[in-house]
Formats: structure tokens, sequence, C-alpha cells
């Protein structure tokens, strides 16, 4: 009985597919116009921890995730040059290049996260015409309206005749429509709108706008919150189970997006809404004005005057899975470090768990009170997952284990102390958790750390060897590695490999 | 001074950009209704390298290559039962997830063999906008028609108007329009035809078919040509430098290119055209039915009837560098095998030549004849790459060169022989074709195959201490290797690693 915490009831539900098997699930993806940053990588961990979970409980998950690829892309420091029209196509900045740039990176940054790819990952600018009809049906229903080649949406006819209903605009995040007005960023254009609450479903495209297309109301572009409503409804259908994304997009993207649809389909388009919370970097919001977004590739290389080191992806992951998804997470150098830690003592009592050869366990335990409790944590991995994808209990119990699994391989604990259905239920469970729904894995570089020590510990039996004038010992090394390719370099006082 | 034969002039052509430093390149890429296969590696392989040698020339290349997302997909056996329209939304076939399946699985191939990544990759359906407003413009100039829903071009016609001008349909591939009707494929809907040659812009959907976008003419979806008309003219304007294919392609695909761009725009859109020949199989054609259609998953893994064993995508980028790019080249064990042995012998070579210091090397030479000999060898590289990307011919001179780098090594030839700046230029030229023009490289599983030979080296090297019973070797051994996870399993008569 898997229970998610639902934004829109404010309550925690159990879940049930629309159509089980089933399960649509649509997650707002990147707007490609930049790296991706920290504030990336948390969304798309927690949902791929959804995908994966939902996917183990043998639901068949069609999982969307867009890209926005539509809008005002441009490179910085090259808009004013760029939009010198005389130039040649060619010499002119094309969005669609930074589009590739950006969503070729993107992919290799979910790919080191060990994120499952989506089942379509559907792109704004590939669903034009889908926006444009949708645009068309909510002008045709008196709830926009064209004005100078741009298109807005009637927030307040629509709250007016929809709240009735019992679907106020504002459903979503509670607010109601004045607080919304004063929080609203969208300040440009104010003068077209009928009221300032109205969001651009279309712009009107300025003549040094390269990113355009026909329509009826001119040449422009999609506003911001049209393309989920259609790519969600093309793809899955005018009510689909679950709809996530950050906490940052509930107001007002995600409001849009039921305002949008329920106009559309006459009733609202998602059962279960969730979102994660925010990050912060040393305590602070991430903001451009405080200089701490920090970039993927910067986490990776460690290339950041935040940063005293690397870290990897599978440490940010595991960073991020140690929180549940609804508090809000701080990213700073001593918590990192400790997860880097923590995530290798967990991994090794892994390896230590899978390599122990259950045929060797008895059929009975001789401590059953430690029996007991091994197998009561075993059983809470799921009660923790099922309380709303709760990841930090799931791990918190696993490291109840790791000092009984490393015990055991000591012989402070013996063998016999547990019986063979209790091992092998603990092996099965850590390789569901963590491989199958925590999507944790040995890091990449893991096989080149490993060659580099066991090449040093080569280097030590061979300098033994010489020391010891065992000239056929330090020889068959040398020979043998000389045969792999690697060459032994001897200077005056030490000597080193040299790989090729 | 690049030459490169022009199909279009059938003529042997020097390479002058339109708009020098930039290029514009387009060539066509995969239709993602299924698996990428053999027949995918030699056209991105190659234009990969033209690619790579025109970045080397200091061009600033526009690389664009499409990906066909729209018209027919359909998974093999799911056809039927998924146009059963009743069925809820999320249990219907969505041909977008196929699409995004092999589109995955062909980016994944694409960087098995490091291809770098084009510029812009747009899709069929990210442009149907472009392409109805193209359509719409060659249905204005009265060289197409609609009929039932559908658009067709009208071949005749044009033949008659543009041969006046000087570009008859069939200016690429040579053949006359009765040559052409009698080798058409496209014998669907001949009856709306008012000529058979004529081919399809817009085809209007039947109900049953779920990808389809509202237009002028009803609803449906692209023909197969119109999207890279559409698609080159927007990335890459009315006229551009090259357009690369298999020549499979040139007929009818490229000329119905041609017709299209050629009546929108007035003029012919592309300046030099290329073609790749096409792979045998054992000597034959690739077909369905010879089965020997192989994939690259299949290739990669070996696991497909006519294949001995698995081929690295290292080896097939090789052997396909090994025939140059207009030549028919032939698919079979014993040719991939020995092209697996060539370039392991290549790479070891380059590796001996990138461990020479070459400050330990004088200034002059002491057989002038070797150097000159060399040094031709090296200057010949460029001349062949020149010859219309002759990486045949580059390939043969490198195998000159490495038992000249073997002997250095082994001493049969002096260090004296050759002098520093002669050593300097071929370290240079090697790392310049080998790695940035012919994007070879070591195999990834190379530090694997590594690790495991350095283990068994000192498991060998720890029995023999066992036996000679120098404990402390041997304890050292286990203890070592412990601390890097790496547990000795000690059978009775054997010992084995045991990696985690």
């Amino acid at each position: 009985m898997l229970k998610i915490y639902n934004s829109l009831t404010r309550k925690l539900e159990v879940f049930t597919a629309i159509n089980a098997p089933y399960v649509g699930l649509y997650v707002c993806g990147p707007t490609v116009s930049g790296e991706s940053h920290l504030g990336h990588a948390r969304p798309y961990i927690t949902f791929d921890i959804l995908n994966r979970y939902l996917t183990f409980l043998g639901f068949k998950v069609r999982y969307v995730r867009n890209i926005t690829d539509a809008g005002h892309f441009e490179e910085e420091g090259r808009e004013a040059e760029d939009k010198i029209a005389s130039k040649a196509l060619l010499e002119r900045l094309e969005p669609m290049e930074l589009v590739q740039k950006y969503t070729n990176l993107f992919h290799w940054a979910m790919k080191e996260f060990n994120c499952l790819e989506p089942s379509i990952e559907p792109t704004a600018t590939g669903h034009i015409i889908e926006q444009i009809e949708m645009i068309k049906k909510i002008i045709a229903d008196g709830y926009a309206y064209e004005k100078n080649g741009s298109v807005y949406f009637d927030v307040e006819k629509y709250n007016v005749d929809f709240s009735v209903k019992g679907f106020p605009y504002g459903i979503l995040s509670g607010r109601n429509l004045d607080d919304q007005l004063d929080s609203t960023r969208e300040l440009d254009n104010q003068e077209e709108k009928k009221n300032k609450a109205d969001f651009a479903l279309w712009k009107s495209a300025p003549p040094e706008h390269i990113m355009r297309w026909p329509c009826p109301w001119g040449e422009g572009f999609p506003g911001w919150h049209i393309e989920c409503s259609a790519m969600s409804n093309k793809y899955l259908g005018k009510t689909f189970d679950i709809h996530g994304g950050g906490m940052d997009l509930q107001f007002p993207h995600h409001e849009c997006e039921i305002a949008q649809s329920t106009v559309c389909n006459g009733h609202m388009p998602v059962k279960y809404w969730m979102h994660n919370n925010m990050i912060t970097i040393n305590g602070r919001k991430m903001g451009k004005s405080y200089n701490n977004v920090i970039k993927l590739t910067e986490m990776f290389s460690g290339n950041h005057s935040l940063l005293d080191q690397a870290y990897s992806p599978m440490t940010i992951r595991f960073f991020i899975l140690q929180t549940h998804y609804r508090s809000t997470l701080d990213f700073g150098n001593e918590a990192l470090q400790a997860a880097d830690k923590g995530l290798k003592r967990l991994m090794s009592a892994f390896a230590t768990l899978q390599s122990f050869n259950t045929n060797q366990w008895s059929e009975t335990a001789n401590d059953l009170e430690l029996k007991t409790q091994v197998n009561k944590l075993l059983q809470n991995f799921e009660e923790a997952i099922n309380e709303d994808l709760n990841t930090a209990k799931v791990l918190s119990y696993m490291f109840e284990l790791v000092p009984i699994i490393n015990s055991l391989k000591g012989g402070q604990i013996s063998q016999h102390a547990i019986d063979r259905m209790t091992i092998q239920l603990m092996q099965t469970q850590f390789q569901i958790y963590i491989e199958e729904i925590f999507g944790l894995k040995t890091e990449n570089n893991a096989s080149n750390d490993k060659l580099s020590g066991v090449m040093d510990v080569l280097l030590e039996i061979r300098n033994q060897a010489k020391s010891n004038k065992d000239f056929s010992t330090s020889d068959l090394i040398r020979d043998k590695m000389d045969a792999l390719g690697i060459v032994i370099k001897d200077a005056k006082e030490s000597s080193s490999w040299d790989l090729k």
C-alpha cells in the first residue's frame, strides 16, 4: 500500500492507479537554455525513484518528462551581435544549437546519476501545433483573448466560473487571487493584459526574435505554461495519475496547467500532484545574485569556489536520498563528505553481504533475538518506502544492518547466529533497494582506482623482491606487466608504472 | 586543398566554403522505427570524419543530422491489437515511445563509435509547421496538388519547367524520368496521383493512424522527403555547402529534396553532394529477405548467427576507415578479425610512439634515407585525406611506419638513426590523425582487461610465494588486496580473485 502525499489535497493518500496496471507519470523537465545545475538533480532523482518503485511494484509506467526548448534562447554575450539580421544565416546564433548542446549535457548528467530514461521526452518545439490547437480551444471557450498577436489566459473569468465548480484558480497552491497578484513575476507586456494575473499562452515575436512559428495570431512562440498541458494531454490523456515537479513550480506553473487543461477537458487533469522541496547551498537559497548556482559539471569536478572537492554523481544521488523529498535539503561540503563516506560504507557492506555463500549457513539461527531484529529491519524497508517514498528511513534501517554484516564477516558475530533464510532475505532486500529502487551503483572509475591500487601492490612486491635479490620474481613481474602494456619506470630511488 | 567528389557534377572538386569559415553540413539521419543496424554505421562514421576534418582545418561547421520520427511507426506484432481505438490511451501503443527507445539506442551506438554529436539534431515531428509551410508554397507555385487530403509533388510539370533552367528532375542520379518510373517503390495510393512518378508531400491519415497533425488539407502526416528540405533550409539556409548520405538515398530521396527546395528557392540547395557506398555482408546485399541485417547491438555482442565473435565499436570504425567511403565494403568475420588485429597493432605502436621521450633524441639523423622516408610518409597523410577523404590511404602510410616505430623501441633501429624533429612530427601526426580526425580511441574495457591481467600476475606471485613458504609475501598480498575490496578465494587446488 504505497501512500503518497498529494499536494492538491494536502493529505497522505493511498495510491491507486486510474487504469491499473498502467500509470501515467508526468514530470516537468529542464529548460535547456543553459547548463543543468544542482537544482535539477533533486526532482529528477526523486521522480526516478518513484518511476523505479512503481515499476518494481508491477505497474507499467509511461513516464513523460519534457524538454523546454522554446522561448528566449540566447547565449550570454552573443545576443546583441547576433540580432544583426544582415549576417548570413550560418554566422548568426541558432538557438537550436544551444538547445542541442544543453540537452546533450543534461542527458549526460542524468546518465551519470543513473536515472532511467523517461518513456517519452517530448520537446516544446516539437509540439507547437498541439499547443496552438489547445490555445484555439481556450479562446473559443472564452477563457483567453488575443492582443497584438499575443494570447493571454483570462484568470479572473476562469476563477469566477470554475470556483463554482470547485476548481478555483489557486486550488493547488492554496493562494487566493489577491496573493497571487502580488507575487506574480510575469511583468512584461502588462499593458496588454485585462488583469495583472493573466498569463501568456502565446507571445508575439518581435522582428529580431529568431525562434518563431506562424499561427492564427501572427508569428510568435508559446508561453511558459501551455507546453506541459499540451504534451501531458497528448501522451497521458485528459486525466492521468501523477504529476511531479519541484515545489517552485507549484505556483504559477502548475496552477496554470490546471486552469488550461480544466478549460479544455472540463475537469482537472491530475489525480496526484507531487512536489519535491527545494535545496539550499550552505543554508542559502540558490540564486544568481548569491553566486551559488553550482552546475552539475562543477559538482562532478569540484571546480567551484564553494566546493572543497569533487563530488561524484553517486555521492550526490545518495545525499539526496538521505533526506525525505518533501524536506528542504542543504548542500555543504561537510554534509557531502559525510555522504561520500556513508555511501562507501553502505556499498562495501553490500558487497560483503553479496559475497556470503549462503550454502554455508545453517537452517536454524542460534541467536533468535538477532534473527528477529534483522528480519524486522528488513521488513521496515517496505513500510518506509510506502510511506511517501521515505528513502531516508530505508537508508537508516540499512545502516542499522551494516555493522551486523561487517561483524558477520569479521567473525565478531558467528555465522550460526543467523539462519540461511534471513541472510538470503537480507541479500535480496539490499539488492532490490540499493540497485533496483535507489539506483545506486559502484562508480565507473572504480575499476581504474582498483587498477592503480593493484599496480601499487605489485610494485611493492617487486621492490621487496629486488631488495631481497630475488631477481626471478622481479623479472617475472616486469615481463608479465610489459605484456599487458604496462611499463615499469625505474628511477634512482623509486620506481613507478607507466600505464598506456 | 581538400578535394571532394561531388555526386552532382560527378567530378572531384576543390572544396571552397560558400561563406568561409562557416560550413553548413547536412546528413540524412536514421529512421527510428527500429534498432540501428550495420547500414547506419558507415554514413555516420564517414561524415563524422568529414566533420572532424573540416573542424581540424579551422572551419566552423554547423553539422545538422535529422531524426526521422514521423510516418508509420508501429511495433512489430502490436499493430493489430493497438489499433483498437476503444482501449484507454495509456494501454495503446504510443509511437513516440518507440521513437524514444530507438533514438536512445541510436545515440548510444553513435557514442560507442566515438562519433561527435551534430550541432543540431532536428526531428521530423518537431518541424511539422515548417514542412506544412513549404508544402503550401509548392502548391501555390503550381508544383503540387491535393487529392483526398494528401498532397503530391507534380514531378512531370517540375521536370518540364526546370529542365529549361538546367535542373531536370534526375539531375543528381542521372536517371531520366522513364527510368525512374520503373524503379520507384512508392506504390501506395497510385490512383490519387496524376503521374506515377509523383511523390507524396503529405499523407492523409486513416482513422486508426495515431500519428497525425491538423493541416490545411485535413489531418495527416508528412511524406518521406519534405522533412530534409524543410530542416536543411531552416538551419543551413537556401544554399548550403555539403549534403551527405548513403548512395541508396540518391534516388529518390535526394532527387526529391532538390526538386522541393528548387521550387521554393528558385535555385538548387546544395553545392557539394557526397554519398558513401553501400556495405555488403559476406558478399550479399543487406536485406531482411537474406536474414543478414545485423543490428549494432548484435555486432557489439557477437549475438548473431552470421558472426563468429563480438566486434567492438572501434574495430568496426577502423574497418570502415580501411576502405575509401565511395567503394563498396564487405563485412565478414575474417575481414573483421583482421581489422581487430590491425587496430591493436596500430594503437600499440601509437602508444609506443607517444612514450618516446624526445629529449633523449639527437638533433641530427644518422640515417638520412630513413629520415627522408619517414618524413615523406608523414606528409602523405595530408595528401591522402585531401584526396576525397582517403582514410584508407592514410592508414596504409601509418602501417608503413608501424614497423619503424617498433624497431626504434626494440633497438633494431638505433635512436640516432632519426632526428628529434622527425620523431616529434611523427608523434604529432599520429595524434592528430588517429585521435582528432579518425576518432579512434582505446576501448573502454581496456582498464578492465588490464585489471584482470594485473590481478593474474599478483595471483601467480602469491601462489609462488606460498609454495616457497614465503608467507610474509603471500599474506602481504592478501591484506593489501583485501583493503582494495578484492578478495582471494582459495579453493583446493587453485585460487582466484573475487572482485567486487
